[in-house]
């Protein structure tokens, strides 16, 4: 779908995925900061599609699970009860991708 | 007003007080860290007194200008346009912290 | 300001400014219990005038300490700790109330 | 479930349904303007049932896709990349309209 | 997925979520009223699995249809029509519940 | 202090800042139909400085009275009674403009 949004032809639109992509590179801040950041921004907004694809970015750089459950604490108690079937999202994926880590299976998006 | 807050005798605000306090102590992730997923997280839900408080915070713990900007361009995209006028804030409360660094003063809450 | 709007000739304005009215009249749940649930709701959506507004009618219905907090514990534990400076404002505008109720003047709002 | 509503018989309820529906009624503005703010309104606030809603009626009133994208494009800025999965909504239920408008069927709600 | 979340060893998760629990306890405020509040929160935030989780205490506790609309109007006024289609999924949930007490089938969580 | 960030190096944010100034220019819709569009997305996310910003571009793009409340009546159904506060500062905003037409000043943001 993203594919069909950007072959839409709205410079604006395609322009915005760049810089989406662009925000989550290695900058001052390593990638894995970074993608806690969006994982946390996606929780306390609680967008599921946005935390499936965090929680995979975070596997991914090497977030530890004890760092990804800090990471959701603060979500949560910044965020407050509402985020909690999110939490429940990003456990989940988080899972899935453990298991798939423990099978030698790639990680994909 | 939080010590007015706490002496009311609810347990329940005492607690979530006590929770919001830890989440952002030094664990598998530091301290800098937390308090970038602070900063972000108050960013994009737009609560200017938290913010404040996480800038602050940040500056403290040693966080740069280049790696402020990285965190508050990832609320700026994930929040959007909507975030300007706080992440205006948060830009004036860094320059207040580092004006105060030069002058050699301390920065508090 | 509201009768400024009201007086714009917009009658879905008008119709709607009615029913926020009517929302809080006495019907199968009395009033005090409607305005715990305009507090609630306005304090996790954080809206600063509406808070200002349940307070002083709840206030004004009778609700006591005890039960004012536990309403605003309700609202702490769902919306987070960003509903935090918009609780320091509630208990601001409760602890106005308590003294105009001791010195016997009128609770407006 | 709308009839299922507003058989209850909450006065207020049924009054809101109704300035619901009036809002989107031609008056200064055309009703294809007005049904892009609701699309506009609805994705910035991530509502998908809205969306969808939005997105049919817009069809119905002639919008081109030129216009759509850059309706969408001023709710991906001012609503941030969270929007994103629900701009994916709007866009595939506007390719399942045009579709049918390309079959010659009818577009309904 | 709570046992899994709380089997992670979090504290600060497993914290937040007694103090979720705790929240809706009886106190000045019957568990009923604490069960509104935590409904008509749920539904202006939109969190679906929280409505369902509150219709479900609601009903436990004895709600009258009559006070479940009135509290929902004032989460469908506070809230706007974006509340709407969770509205919708109170009273259907509502509907499912009414209908195994008809059957004196236990409600359950 | 939008000068002061754009100079600090950062260019995502810089390019946002771009995007966001594109995103209302005439294109498909014209100028004055993507201002209405910015003005009840800001109104139904409730950001005061937003709002004042697309009140002055709608009173310069020749935006009547009529024509204003009907868009800020939209944003009050979609958003609900929260969104009240901020229709008055719409509202306000509003008033100076026309005041300064009057006078024959400029209206500049």
């Amino acid at each position: 779908m993203n594919e069909r949004i950007l072959s839409a032809g709205n410079l604006g639109i395609k322009r915005f995925f760049a810089l989406d992509s662009r925000a989550y590179e290695k900058g001052a801040l390593d990638v894995k900061t970074k993608e806690l950041l969006g994982l946390v921004a996606s929780t306390v907004l609680r967008c599921n599609d946005c935390i499936t694809y965090h929680v995979v970015r975070c596997v991914q750089k090497g977030v530890s699970d004890e760092e990804f459950f800090e990471a959701l604490n603060v979500a949560l108690v910044v965020g407050g009860s509402i985020t909690i079937p999110h939490i429940r999202r990003a456990v989940d994926t988080l899972d899935q991708c453990r298991k798939k880590q423990q099978e030698d299976k790639p990680i994909k998006l």
